[in-house]
């Protein structure tokens, strides 16, 4: 089982935690915690096995202690899987690289949906099989439409976390609000540098020796997210916008798969407009 | 202060810690584990801020607690200053560098002496203003005298930690037996590749495309000694020895500061011939 | 085109070509070149635009220069694309990884065939639409045999690369020789580190902080050929060997891309037992 | 001999340059070039040893073929020396760094002068023994007396590059215009992100996963010259300003320190708002 909880800092939260877990007959196998100086808030993610009595049991003390400690938490069964839903528009490296780690085992989920607003057909060479795919074309006239359309999507396939993998339509603000907290966005530039439109050729107008990219969680804010991964890869004056592209690609496929995976192992939590990432 | 422990792993032992720790009305601020599936050895370290009673209240609770689990710990005020020993040969970078580490603050350390086989005179860049330097000539004949003589002033200087900052002595197995987890090397190869001798000479001859530099604990076993830390930086074909001389000097010393920082802060715990490091 | 030369360093070497290129009309687009201080050997590449009459002008020019300096030289038109064979076993993520570039349009190449000694069925997921698959099982008696049928088939099909990813059988000494200088291997360790078997096992077992991978020319000598490129990944105390594979996947695949883009866009010379490596 | 020169492309410059130096007796070590595409300007870098006669014969021929290509270029004996110029304030981390790789022979340079806005007595730690240092106060009101002392200086001392190594005073239009292409900058964050005051409080603020440093040629537009270097580090929540501080101070010595060298060996050309860097 994993817990995560946050809540204001004071003394005996672990002992506390430790003591409820240990009393159920748990055994925790993997704790980390943070407590941020700044904003006097604590975060901890606990991984533990169940006592004979099972995890369920421990979920009345959480709740006590929850309303005590002014406390947020999940407490999760990492084989219960969060259903993921993908939305792609024409490149598809980042699409392709997701769902080749999933079959290789790399990303405990289930995939609830690709969709895009391009047909299927565009997509021949990623491996679809067994998987729902929607297109969901947009125009700037239909884009409320499409945006209800995908709001229903969300709900009638119980999805838990939406990725843009490179999916080049803004989400509404509304729908940004929406999905707050649970959905990831891929952006080709090191943030907070090249926000915006065609980072790649601004960062080759602009003469900068390495490019990067971001996973962020979508907020209405576009580009100003709280900030899950970042990479970066070493470029020279030879490199044109469309040698960016290919390093580029390489770069966004590792960091929204290193952020996924973290998310979906419940390493990422929320600390206002930054995150705060367990990493393994 | 800063606690640090290990034992075999059982249901419980992070509820008891917390738990003592509270009770003597200590504030955790910090706190990473690890539990070694494949030993079963548990690791912890815990940075708390002690109640009103102090810190040393908790020694009697934890001696209890140590028995009971079969639990090796240290605890610590971080304030209590480790005392340090640099050895350095011909090349000072590495020496030159934890100096300049030290005077900016970067290294919770006292340095209780600089030791070299050359006269302090070699040094003429190095601030060692203020700090104690001890001139141990050596030569295969008198080995056994000026280890003897090192080891008398490890010890009537105090020293808790020594520092093989490019000592280009070899220890004798005796030597290094007695230094044993308090004696940090640096490699200037990025082990287990090019053990021995001019690694980079080596390197230059493989044809390698990345050089590294590793900081490990010593031990008798030449070059085999837990790793602490290790980095690498790309070389390409233009590469000559002498510019992987350079390009290594810039690892070397990042990788020793940050080894030599982590073991300041009881960050790295021994487990069998490797390392469990806390990082920050 | 792609000028590619080595020769006994002498004064001359750079006016004497491109004093020619010149006078055939061509416009040299890019350059580089290399003098090996230590062997006193010569290279270079030449990428240029052939003049109005054609790059084929200039061959009987480079083979009187050829025979003047004693020179090795290449010269291909990019469009005429490589024969590539891909060999892979068990794992396909480097098979998988390099039939998407080429896809995408980052692996200038025709691919000749895909050869393993599992059955295509072994690949569900492998986009093989389009590509000749030939399953050609081995074991220790029938060893020489299927070695026989691989190398009619690489003539057969006009091969002029053979690309082992992590293909896990060894070439016979008569087989590495026959392919020297084009045939790759991508070894799962950083190299001269963790030779032979199971790599990132013996990487968990040492305790490293880094691991990495090398592609590398075949040669008799297992894991010793020339290196084209290595890369790197931290990895911590908390990696399990599974997750070592799991990081590894990303390094071989990256590290065995850019090696056969560059052996593709004839970047990388030998040089004895290492190589000389134009990158982009 | 280090020879650089750029152009407008056109076919025949590599042959006509080569063929040049040949005619003077001249060996071509090294050669690097690059041909910008996207503006149809040609740059090359050349190192050779002179013939019999002497490099200088090689000037009236070189006049020539400047005039007739419209051709920007140096020619340098890498053995005489620049005199260059150090800025600091009350960091030094730095100046530091910079004194010692000159005096490691890392930076082929003679140090012309350190000057700061503070006086000596404020670096005790840094080896000034045998360099000028000047200290010129600095304040709103004097700020362009300062400026002009400073200019004076820079005029007798025979400088010709100034290095900001973490000077923390901005120079005024004019005198930025008057150093354009002879000066460079250290600025603490990986530019376009974060320019400006306190870049490393700015991307804690942000949330930021990698910090950098950028080394750039100083323009009247401020954190807008022309980028020379850039490298990144890795940082975590827990990471506080003073630890970017600490990491950054890693990051800001080597990311100098290389731009200076590869400065110093005519390795960096400009291209409008942009660099040529024929990296080692």
């Amino acid at each position: 089982m994993i817990l995560t909880l946050s809540c204001p800092d004071r003394p005996g939260i672990v002992a506390r935690v430790s003591t409820l877990l240990f009393e159920h007959g748990a055994n925790i196998v993997d704790a980390q915690q943070f407590d941020d100086g700044e904003t006097g808030r604590f975060f901890m993610r606990v991984v533990f096995t169940p006592g004979p009595g099972g995890a369920e049991g421990v979920r009345p003390g959480l709740e006590a202690l929850a309303a005590d400690l002014a406390m947020d938490w999940t407490l999760r069964d990492p084989k219960a899987r969060r259903r993921v839903m993908i939305l792609a528009s024409q490149t598809d490296h980042c699409l392709a690289d997701l769902i080749w780690r999933w079959r290789q085992g790399e990303l405990p989920m289930d995939i609830s949906a690709v969709v895009s607003n391009h047909p299927e057909a565009s997509f021949p060479h990623t491996d679809l099989k067994g998987i729902a795919f929607h297109h969901l074309p947009v125009s700037p006239e239909t884009k409320a439409d499409q945006e209800a359309r995908l709001s229903e999507l969300i709900d009638a396939t119980g999805t838990d976390l939406v990725i843009l993998a490179r999916y080049m339509q803004i989400l509404s603000e509304d729908m940004a609000g929406r999905l707050a907290g649970r959905c990831i966005n891929i952006h080709h530039s090191f943030l907070p540098g090249f926000k915006g439109a065609r980072p790649y050729h601004q960062a080759h107008a602009r003469g900068v020796k390495v490019i990067g990219a971001t996973a962020h969680f979508v907020t209405p804010d576009l580009d100003e997210g709280p900030i899950i991964e970042q990479d970066v890869e070493r470029i020279s004056h030879r490199d044109q916008p469309k040698d960016l592209v290919r390093k580029g690609r390489d770069i966004e496929r590792r960091v929204l798969a290193r952020a996924v995976r973290w998310v979906l192992e419940d390493r990422v939590l929320l600390n206002g407009r930054k995150t705060v990432v367990f990493t393994d």
